[in-house]
């Protein structure tokens, strides 16, 4: 039985927990060797729109939705459409992210290639990223970067990161003068697509980096973007303490970046990143402005139901962190009795979370089992009809090949 | 300087020394976040086959080719047409690959699927590659699955292994029938493009599976399959002591199954590789019975350029390994000085093999130095400007999107 | 709520699951960097076994103890009277361990060292093993092997398989005729001691060598021996298959062979072995033959409490897979609905088993919760202070430098 | 053939490279399952000084010798005797280590513990250190922390962060008063012998630490100390552009921190970052001003012979490294000619700089093979009969056990 005062305390904070959904997490995504087309995966923006609607309306923790401007802007659409094509759905729109690696002059890398036009043009769709994330009212530019090289001695390292630090400088201030109320947010990966060194590698170097771009610039935490055995949740206390942690893309992995559903394969390291989250809150007695997302994209499991699943596992996780009895943690912390604090932490990720969540859940009026809810709803059955209609229509001809 | 009768015994090596080219090695390949095009890529297996030839032409070393049945064996296409189209270039066709990822109904397996019919559909689609690999002439069937799953509980392992085995031996037993001199290669790979777990993760899978079907079925050795810090040259060692090493896929890789050009990472580990086949061939005074093939597929690097690299690269590698002064190593190791052993070692990995190999190539009327060739030639040009043309003319459009 | 027969059929398999403890984890051990000492560590194999039977009081789960023979068996003891004085503690002698690495000839290897006198000495010393496991009724011999090189080029490693290959056959010949109700272990690790290889790096080694020793040689795994990413309870499931797992050493571990308690790093990963182990049994019918041992030795955690705490996470994980509700898992796998079966088995995870342990703990007059229970008894306290007393008396001196 | 003006650069070069030895590189260390001493390897701070005075005799490179406080300087001696020791051995004093692991009281931490005496504890040995590192006219204070934890929960990481933080501002402080002309070397390490968390666990956290720390505080590389594929030569290059890397471990690694010697297991990646430091030279114009440093520890070579060999290896990379011709590189690079920069990077890689090292090593008198020259001595064996007499007299008994 949980007391009462700890248990209003997670109702509270449950309250506060919102995760942005990603646009292209409704798309058919795929490995290097091909994708499995969904019937009912989503194509268009409309469709990515309503399919975030439909997790947000189910769990009441999605309210924003992040898009890709390279896959869901045309150019002749305007924002405000989009935006209102969001609100139609009943979310809004979340963070922008530029694509500064599909097109093909991408090949060498985009605010790093050695190619100046290139820069210029990376430079300039971001730009565009930021004019659109004013228009639609967000509060996030999310800047990932496939930049890197492949081979030793393919590209000058220097040479590189001076490229990169003169361009987030550049966006940073574009950012600061026309969109001051948004975060500029900058991921790191060690490796893939590029496979001898990526130029943001880790968080050290996205931390660098956005100290020298300025004060609006903050490093995303891509829970899958780390070599084996970083201790993910220790970065994460890390980048607290120094106020650089700007957000989370949230996935699970075993090997590489594997994209796969929230805990699927380690829900206690899940846990443990909202312990420190929790733990932060607790000790300095504010709350952390983080942005919560979920970026996965994976292709075997329905795309809805995924997507449903990360977000009920990330508050089931998140309510746990919440229930860690901090003051008897301190003090087993202080007297170094290792299995006392031990015991106390895991005894939080041994609670049972449901009766809390189907309290919160009812109150709202949501689903007390929201992935249930789906399942039995045929929603994702009628999608799938609809949208193979609609796809030979418009004679969508769905092909990959590897080689 | 070298002792003539050291000399001697690598040149007499590297005549016996062929490598395998890959056809899908010469098209445009990718990661999971799109391809970068190449005018010159090869689109049609008269393309790859051209190309096959041009690099055996310069190299002296790669006189057939490994194909990719669904890629370049048309429905339409009679095999011993494809046998006199790779004739006309110079090469023979060597290895014959099945595709058993790439069709929708692969979604979750091809001989462990969960479904009978996908099982059988995949052993129809490997008895068809038996047929063409006897009717072509080839030596070898040369299987990879990408079968596995992406999240625990979602098929029964058990079930999958015995799967896996029947339709293994049903394929032996195919082949020990109708192409009798061919071996089985048995590939494995430890995760990508599923992410929990493959059926086949590593050696001692593929080598149990071996032994059970048949013993026509040695294990092939991709260098990029195996888990961080896997020593592969022990593999190898073991493998051959047993003697069920079949083969080897030869790429480099720092992270994942990075397929860069071999060596370019780590040089000194395709050197040690190269060491235990020859340290084995010297103990036993038999020659391995091993199939040398490439199987890189990045798409920087002008394919042409990097497969007459990997071809240059595994001659060097494997020149220095017949320079280790055997004799004195044993004596080293005998007495256990550590020190004088690695020297020895050391000291063939750190000669330089371009004066042998310059003479071996020269008396073949081969190019001294066949990648500097290669680009003073301008074929690459040529091909890139001809093969655009070729594909405007089809109307090929040439996209592909993540998500 | 459980249903009761699920609820039975999990208390059933409780009264078989026997783990057993490891005398040297009772013992001061360390890091390189050297050793943390504790009043209550025990020192002699008197002091280990009471502590094993300690243990065994609190949990009625540890009726047998591994011993290690070089620390625990000094020339002069009969073997019988460490029996009498195990069964005088409440518990019996398990796995015999020989030490092949702590003695100054091992230093380049003992089955595997290029001197034959140390590979007899190695041997002689495995039979003695025998003897001794022969004469107190254990049941099996359990072999670690530190064997491996630092640098290539150090030794043959094909010499060494085969003088491996050879030991380990009079070894199982030996066994099979003096002890013939034993089974013979076969542990292997990917590296520590041995930096450059091992001689048995993997499962597949461990495997192959046991073939050739014959019937009575399994694999042993121990969790924390594998490569970062490799999936333990795949090859769990393999070997199982192949009725080729012999049993388990259980710690945990994030970054190498780092012995933590049990499941404190990845309790999920702990709970997959036991699912795959309860899968094969409900798919065979039969019961899996595996000796579940603990073998951690790390120094900050009180050495009673650590075992406490690892024997009941094993048996939670354990209570746990017996609650997977395996017709509903097969029906969702076949029809590959991953989410489906990913939840069923989520769901047993997630299920408390506290109350099926409370009541099966209680039924036999065991403490509810057996870690409460050693902490409230002060028998770690009162330990501590009478072998300080005994050791000052002794006259030891506990220091050890790293440098 | 060199061109002479590239030649000369490097002769230039190499007179600047000089690299400093471990005095506890000289003595015996081992793994945590023993040690297997060497009759040659050094007991006393005079023995090590001897052993480090030879390889400078030898090799003409090593003018200073790293010193651990708590192993080499006793409470009685004092700083100047020793600096004067080394002197007669014809070496100078080099970084100064303080010893924050050994004592008992660190075993929750030194900077890091929940306890403020240790705390405190570990800041007055460190100014200890200041001060002999003042009195003997060495330039570097050289802190590697054993810091960390082993289970979740164990600590609270803030508070560990923060007292951290404080305690190296401390050092800092006390260091630029008392001792102005040293630098502050901070490593990191990202496990063991901690295992769930290092405080300082990877570049990053040092070079965070470093800024709040003050100017004089640089990152320490070890090139042992990093997880599975990290691209160690970026980590340099990064450092370098922000004026933060203050010097090198060097050591090699196949696995964790297995402290071999440099380049027995990838020779290509330790040129690879003597490539980067050039290529920061070359950019910049101006020195890198970096402590070049030893730390390998590994117990079967000779230590004497295993100290010589890193030398002239690093030394033969570092020549290679200043060999790359990078006018051709930057223009092969600016034209993405990612084949012709690579052949370029690998040209230097491949040159054997033998003749180029004998030329300088014979202009100083040194031996030109100072391996040989060492074997050749029969130094080791009498150092060996020498000190196993000396052991023998002080009734040294050197054992160890693991349990």
């Amino acid at each position: 039985m949980l007391e009462d005062s700890s248990a209003q305390r997670a109702l509270d904070a449950l309250d506060a927990f919102a995760i942005e959904l990603p646009s292209w997490g409704f798309a058919d995504t795929g490995t290097r060797f091909g994708k499995f087309h969904q019937s009912a995966a989503a194509s268009t923006i409309a469709e990515k729109l309503h399919d975030a609607g439909l997790v947000h309306k189910l769990t009441g923790a999605c309210p924003t939705v992040a898009v890709h401007v390279l896959w869901d802007f045309r150019p002749e659409d305007s924002p405000q459409d989009i935006a209102q094509l969001a609100a139609d759905r009943g979310v809004r729109l979340g963070s922008i992210n530029p694509n500064l690696f599909q097109d093909q002059h991408y090949k060498f890398g985009s605010f790093c290639s050695p190619d100046e036009q290139v820069r210029a043009a990376a430079l300039e769709h971001t730009l565009r990223c930021i004019d659109i994330g004013q228009a639609v009212g967000s509060r996030a530019l999310s800047i990932w970067l496939a930049d890197g090289t492949n081979y030793p001695g393919q590209d000058n390292l220097y040479r590189r990161k001076r490229s990169l630090s003169e361009s987030l400088r550049s966006v940073h201030q574009a950012l600061a003068m026309r969109w001051p109320e948004a975060t500029l947010l900058v991921e790191y990966k060690p490796f893939e697509p590029a496979f001898y060194h990526t130029d943001l590698a880790d968080w050290g170097m996205s931390y660098v980096m956005c100290r020298s771009a300025g004060p609006r610039a903050k490093v995303l935490v891509d829970t899958g973007h780390h070599l084996p055995g970083a201790n993910v949740e220790h970065i994460v206390a890390f980048l607290l303490d120094e106020d650089m942690l700007g957000g989370f893309h949230f996935n699970d992995r075993k090997y590489a970046d594997d994209d796969l559903t929230l805990g699927s394969i380690d829900p206690y390291a899940v846990f443990r990143i909202f312990d420190q989250v929790a733990q932060f809150e607790f000790d300095t007695g504010r709350r952390a402005e983080i942005e919560y997302m979920v970026d996965q994209s994976h292709n075997l499991k329905p795309k809805l139901e995924a997507m449903v699943q990360t977000v009920c596992e990330a508050q089931r996780q998140f309510v746990r962190a919440q229930l860690v009895d901090r003051p008897a943690l301190a003090a087993a912390q202080r007297r170094c009795d290792i299995v006392a604090a031990e015991t106390i932490l895991r005894r939080a990720f041994e609670t049972d979370p449901s009766p809390l969540l189907s309290t919160w859940r009812t109150a709202r009026g949501l689903p007390a089992d929201p992935l249930a809810a789906l399942r039995e709803s045929g929603v994702i059955e009628r999608l799938g009809r609809e949208r193979s209609a609609a796809r030979a229509l418009r004679g969508d001809t769905v092909t990959s090949s590897y080689a």
